[in-house]
């Protein structure tokens, strides 16, 4: 099996031992990202007892491959300075013999996952918004919901399923949503998608169809979901952004409006009650539609959670929801409920027949329906509050002049930064092994907003074992 | 909840109790089924006693419901002959009240697994082909491979995952297939699907973005597949069919050709060995790719498997599997094996992050190596192969004229039927409550091939309990 890391916020792909060796592969791997770009000239490069830590190999692995890589000229190493990449590195023929088939491959693109072409890797220690705790999964409670649902399963549960979901969990998730979350949601309009991203997609190729040709979309925001409606066929304007968050006056001939009305991503702060407002008259006014991305609408913590826009309006919004934050985005497991005037297009343009697992859906119905989500969401929701606090606590202490902001709801906070300090800090947060990501990557090419500096810290992302040492790495880094 | 049922051959859906009452319910249901034509005039009606055994319900119900649905003029009861649709029904007009929004929907188009708008229902008998049994599905099996899998999958598992799917699943497929198949296989050129449907379309995509314009596809196939290739723009002629299965000598300018090699779907013959080098050599001539659909190649009865005709040039053949047969279609996994050349693209094309469900992955890759997916396969095909052999002995002796054929290999037999009785036998079984597809179903539009009457008998799709009553119900039509 191979392994990968992203010590340097790259993904280096170490294959198994019985290929080469680990020596042959880390150097292999190495060689590849100096020569592609992806470790540029100057980078210093970790330690080799930090580096063979985070790999869980021998530290003289390391330390081997380094030499022969500065004996090669790829790398350099200086008294002081330790080991970094050689400013000019050999010509690519004399790297030919050691050339991988995926080593041309492009680095990964930006996203809310950081979704990796290759196996996910672990970094040392990662910042990155938009994936829970994974070690918190409730694994023992999903296996007993899996072994209960199955056991009542009739058998034809297990064929070709409705394209719009096992209606076990649309019944489900209808009455989680209306007492959750204020949706008004019946079975027959909901759909039940393989996460966010497919719906989407979907929704997208379906307005396309219908002669949209426009989705407004937030100044700050994911890139690939921006690309997604640009795949199907439709442009995305960036909409203002101002103190009180997305301004959606300003939208045009656009045919809808892509929003994260209840906990702005990644600014953190929810919709004003004005702009709801807004929003929804523009809708009924122009036949327009809202999308609403409610994708940690569970997570908040100093009062009751913003409800859902979806409540003003069921017949002009359309609510997407997933079981990505709240449990894992391994599940691919993500709901729509639709106006009643598009849930059988929608439904028909997901596929002729359902295309996600039923044994996930089966256990996520039994899941909802037993109170396991319920627990399981409260228990989460207190352990991201104490790490919540920790954090703001942490930046308040050491890095007097970090303002964090956005922190009343969800899994990551938006640490502003002194003006001109963004780039050097995520730089330096790269060095020590730390993945994280700076404001600027979520901003739309588009946008009118002023650049701000800024960290989006995504702390429900590390472990429980690891978020001291990640807490630390972050105070280490911030100006 | 809402149940459904197809004795009819259509599907009924009846709603709750609480909205209104059974019998409410299954009049409403009656009503639009007879408005809009999806129950025929003249239809015979099954007896109130058998309606109310499938459906789970008081025989009174069912029979006060006839009763009133008589007297509204929609049925008409006789002695000696039963309750039957009436020769000229209500207007719509009179039926408006009981209109419900999904009446006017389409009746399920066609397709392997005739699959259904709404909640799949269970047709008295089904002999409908594409499904194995589902209540032989190895539930304790794959719970006990579930657990194991998620007491051992590393945390970081259940997040964001690559694109071609888990790497232990795509390890244990490449060597399973390797071994059981004869396909030539890397883990890094499996990419996991959601079955061969999303497959289908994602490589359809690929083709049609490299300037394919044309799949050349077999004389007897699924017209869901043709569409799916149509939707990506690609043009869907027939191969001609003869005494030796499908001819691919006449490919003209076809980019690619969709085959299903070790046994053709519904034909259930092996593809003859001329033919399989025949379709190579002309890949390889012209740079065109040969797309194998391997949907049940695990169960071959009399000799060993035909192996996989990836095996004989895998850069030039892109082999497709599924659990769909050899498990159940409601797991929604399957798998590619694609020219290194393709993997790439192809895995681009599913996406950015994977999108077929980690847990069920796990469990299949555990299922593979510990042994349970050979145990499974083989104590399947010892029943399949009973059931066939039960099937050719009723047949054979209680419908002399009508010949067993394609009987080698697979979960579905076809029965050659004297000419001119392929649609009488149909419409018979379907008043018996039968579901039964007759060989017509699957020719395609364009075929040049002599029209056959026959009946496509899926012999693996009832569960063993139901699977004498079925195949008495078969014999009593056949002619």
């Amino acid at each position: 099996m191979a392994r990968s890391w992203a010590t340097l916020g790259v993904d280096l792909h170490l294959e198994p031992a019985g290929s080469g060796g680990l020596r042959r592969g880390l150097t292999d791997a190495l060689r590849d990202a100096v020569r592609t770009g992806r470790l540029a000239p100057g980078t210093r490069l970790p330690s080799s007892r930090s580096l063979a830590a985070d790999l869980g190999i021998a530290r003289n692995t390391v330390a081997e491959t380094y030499a022969g890589l500065v004996a090669e000229g790829w790398l350099t190493a200086r008294q002081g300075s330790g080991t970094q990449v050689a400013m000019r590195v050999p010509s690519a023929s004399s790297a030919s013999s050691a050339q991988r088939g995926r080593a041309g491959a492009p680095p990964s693109g930006p996203g809310l996952a950081a979704p990796r072409r290759r196996e996910p890797g672990r970094p040392a220690h990662s910042l990155v918004p938009g994936i829970p705790d994974l070690a918190a999964f409730p694994r023992a409670e999903w296996l007993k919901a899996a072994r209960r649902a199955l056991a009542t399963a009739p058998f034809h549960a297990l064929g070709y399923g409705d394209p719009r979901g096992y209606l076990e969990l649309r019944t489900a998730l209808a009455g989680y949503l209306a007492r959750a979350r204020g949706v008004h949601a019946d079975p027959e309009t909901v759909v039940i998608t393989a996460g966010f991203s497919h719906g989407l997609g979907i929704l997208g190729r379906v307005l396309r169809g219908r002669g949209v040709r426009t989705v407004a979309v937030e100044s700050y925001g994911l890139d690939a979901y921006r690309r997604l409606l640009q795949d199907a066929g439709l442009a995305t304007p960036a909409l203002p952004y101002d103190e009180l968050g997305t301004n959606p006056m300003e939208l045009g001939d656009a045919g809808a409006v892509l929003l994260t009305p209840a906990h702005q991503f990644p600014m953190g702060v929810p919709l004003h009650p004005d702009r709801r407002a807004a929003v929804v008259d523009w809708a009924r006014r122009t036949g327009g539609l809202v999308l609403e991305d409610d994708y940690d609408g569970e997570f908040r913590y100093d009062r009751q959670p913003v409800g859902a826009l979806q409540g003003l309006d069921p017949d002009r919004v359309v609510y997407f929801g997933t079981a990505s934050k709240s449990l894992a985005p391994g599940l691919r497991l993500g709901w729509m409920v639709l106006p009643p005037s598009l849930a059988e297009e929608v439904a028909s343009a997901k596929g002729r027949i359902d295309t996600v697992g039923v044994m996930e859906q089966l256990t996520l119905a039994e899941f909802i329906t037993s109170g396991a989500y319920d627990r399981h969401v409260r228990s989460a929701r207190l352990r991201y509050r104490r790490r919540r606090d920790a954090l703001t606590a942490a930046v308040t202490e050491r890095a007097p002049e970090v303002r964090v902001t956005g922190i009343a709801a969800g899994l990551h906070a938006v640490l502003r930064l002194p003006p001109g300090t963004e780039q050097p800090v995520v730089q330096a947060a790269v060095w020590q092994g730390l993945a994280l990501h700076g404001l600027s990557f979520y901003r739309h090419p588009q946008s009118g907003a002023e650049p701000q500096d800024a960290l989006v810290v995504g702390y429900g992302t590390p472990p429980d074992s690891a978020w001291a040492g990640t807490l630390e790495a972050l105070c280490r880094v911030l100006p």
